[in-house]
């Protein structure tokens, strides 16, 4: 067989031992505290039907689908006249079905719809999957990545807000990575552009407005103007853009603002219960009012959340909001949901950056010991099984090589303690024990070395 | 928007929480044994280039494949009169570069190979991760389903197949799941073909071995003949099949047999050493020597095994063995490895039919507050920070609906204790609770509660 130089398909990434001991450290903890507050673990497909997903992410995401070739013969049944005419779109529609998710959002509310006999209401689920993007692959930016996604769906209280918040906070600080959340609210997005008196423009304005951090608010002024929003329009929104204060002064800034405006009034209210709750609610995060923070996604219709690092510039490393009605495309209206997003790989970058793993996670390799041939590799391996039945991960180098040799993979795998048994041991009935990060050795008896390395490894 | 009736790819699942947290104390427990026998954690892409898939799996892997589309106007650069002449496995040679991984074995050969730089030999990796398969999907067949793979490469040593043993034995020892290990080695394959002089039938013989079982000796000798093997060949075979004994008496029955071939010698050293280990490594679990055991894939070379339910009829739960050259195809021969593979979707089956998933894993569902109102609620929300402190799971019911629906959705989540603090409980400072499974109520001091809940959830 000809040789191939191995590759993976650009944009996606082998995770080596060390790097999934740091992932499974970030999703182990985030997953703890989703637990915690009583939501439950759901897994769907990778592949979903594309009359699920085509239309859901407008028509950049049905772009970005990864779509999968039908099985056998996929293009029996298609005209060759036919297939000559046809673009890639058409021929795609033709010899494919089935795509790979894009998100986790979809396939959950497909699944609430699928299943909606055999789930109680309020529905509290958490999913921690991959998802895939025909995304022009860049720094940062992959065409496979992990979401971890908490909703809670069939309740409008907003209890349900403070609950995410207080688990954004509690995975944060078990993360050791300093935030600050950022909330707002639809409604009073929907209410600045009625004060305005431009509430069709509400999209154009809020798309401007999210940029404000990016470009400051001359630029966004004008973007807005741009959109042919009357001068006087823009005058008005200008106080907004530009309004310091905490988050109580905030509130009554835009109270007086949004008076006149009964959508605006009711995000006042939702905001104030929230801020409320928040304060109730012991956190240790910083949160903010955010009256620019306007999340992309146009399914959102309350609460909209954003989180920060505050020690590494990465954009938001986690967000979602509240969703009026997103099962109802798929045939189950009216049902009201919560969730947010947190974004693993960019949450991952920031704990690299600034120096968060703990050290703990970094020395999980196992005890290792050497191998001196047969006789000792026999009497080792039941001392194996008791080590590692007392919760230590331990392992006998396979092969009799020269130690030189064992003792250079005990250092690349930055095992903790290395333990030898060679012939004068076993007549001794004493054991070798290096602790590596010292260079420090001593001979313990058979008899002490479990709790030995119990000591050492604990 | 048009109503959709949602549904999902067939052979694929939905998983919900009731079946995740078993599923997921199925891989934990499979991860904390590989982990504790220095195994490291290892992902890669769901997608793969196609160019490191085709051809490793046969003809049949190669029709299996998931393919995906490239991205972008995939038809260009196609002849249209070309286009029209093609057949759909021509077509989709051009218009797909990339297939969703078949198995994890490939995969981590093509990671090796690629890393072959940063990685120290042995390398010891795990990798728990979803595999696709485009086959007819039938009871217990999926198109979408986990593998669980442990793989030592670097190493020719028979300590590695008995610490695959080792971990085989821990795993379904702490999965409750009684099981037997079967034992071969194909190099004892080769030297029965080479004793029945017809050392070129390896592979047909091995096949007709393989379904002893199911269809028993006259039926595996009646296959053989018609391949064409003479009869006295076959002649030679039969006592093979149908000799019963120990695994002691297996050795000195087939020392006698294979004394003449050099490889069936080579094989039943490899078997002896390694039934040696397995004595000395305080083992619970059955292993014996399957004579018959042959594994279908082409790539094995040494020691193969395959581990069955003894309380519950699936076939093979568990199985793999060692191979000398997977890597070689990706050029970096003379790697040797050995691996095994831990079916969990059968793992799961297997469980469920003979009762073996712990309660304690069911009943997992948090602390319910119950919902009275704003004022409770207020008090509420810092008391669940405590208690999730302490790590117990722990709700506040989001609406302050009848108390009947929220008692219901506590039955419904198989919630243990629901605790309710009303208005009289909020001016005596005491709060209810109520034992769930036997329907115990009683109330206690807002001291005394969270020590309460320590107790009831511990």
């Amino acid at each position: 067989m000809a040789i191939q130089k191995p590759t993976i398909p650009k944009g996606t990434r082998d995770f080596s031992p060390h790097e999934m001991i740091r992932r499974n450290y970030i999703f182990r903890t985030i997953e703890e505290v989703f637990k915690k507050s009583g939501y439950q673990p759901l897994e769907t497909p990778a592949m979903e039907n594309l009359s699920i997903l085509l239309g859901k992410y407008g028509e950049e995401g049905d772009r970005l689908l990864f779509r999968i070739i039908n099985s056998g013969d996929f293009l029996s049944g298609i005209d060759p006249d036919e297939l000559t005419k046809m673009s890639a779109r058409d021929l795609s529609k033709r010899i494919s079905g089935k795509g790979l998710r894009y998100d986790l959002t979809v396939p959950f509310a497909r699944f609430v719809v699928q299943h909606r006999n055999e789930i109680t209401l309020p529905f509290k689920r958490y999913q921690i999957q991959p998802v895939w993007r025909a995304d022009r692959p860049q720094k940062g930016r992959y065409r496979e990545f992990y979401q971890c996604d908490v909703d809670v769906i069939g309740s409008t209280s907003l209890l349900n807000e403070a609950e995410l918040v207080q688990i954004m906070d509690e995975v944060f600080n078990k993360l050791n990575v300093p935030v600050e959340i950022r909330l707002n609210n639809r409604k009073v997005l929907a209410g600045i552009s009625e004060m305005m008196g431009v509430p069709e423009k509400m999209k154009d304005i809020t798309i401007a407005m999210d940029k404000l951090e990016k470009v400051g608010p001359e630029r966004v002024t004008e973007e807005i103007r741009e959109k042919g929003i009357p001068p006087e329009a823009v005058a008005k929104l200008k106080p907004i853009l530009t309004f310091v204060g905490t988050n109580g002064e905030k509130i009554s800034f835009l109270n007086d603002m949004l008076a006149s405006s009964a959508i605006g009034m009711e995000g006042m209210k939702d905001l104030k219960k929230l801020l409320n709750y928040l304060e109730k609610s012991d956190l240790s995060v910083n949160y903010t009012l955010d009256l620019t923070l306007a999340r992309g996604l146009d399914y959102y219709t309350g609460t909209i959340f954003e989180v920060v690092a505050t020690e590494w510039q990465i954009g938001s490393i986690c967000g979602g909001g509240r969703y009026d009605d997103l099962a109802g495309i798929f045939g189950m209206p009216g049902v009201s949901g919560v969730g947010v997003s947190f974004g693993a790989d960019r949450i991952y970058d920031v704990m690299l950056n600034t120096g968060k793993f703990p050290e703990a996670i970094e020395s999980s390799a196992p005890v290792l010991f050497l191998n001196f041939g047969e006789e000792e590799a026999g009497y080792i391996l039941p001392l194996l099984k008791q080590i590692r039945q007392l919760g230590i991960a331990a392992e006998l180098y396979p092969d009799p090589v020269k130690i030189k040799k064992q003792m250079n993979y005990a250092n690349q795998n930055q095992v903790p303690v290395v333990v030898f048994i060679g012939k004068d041991e076993l007549n001794e009935k004493m054991a070798g024990i290096k602790i590596m990060a010292t260079g420090e050795q001593e001979k313990v008896s058979f008899d002490q070395l479990m709790e030995k390395l119990v000591a050492l490894t604990g």
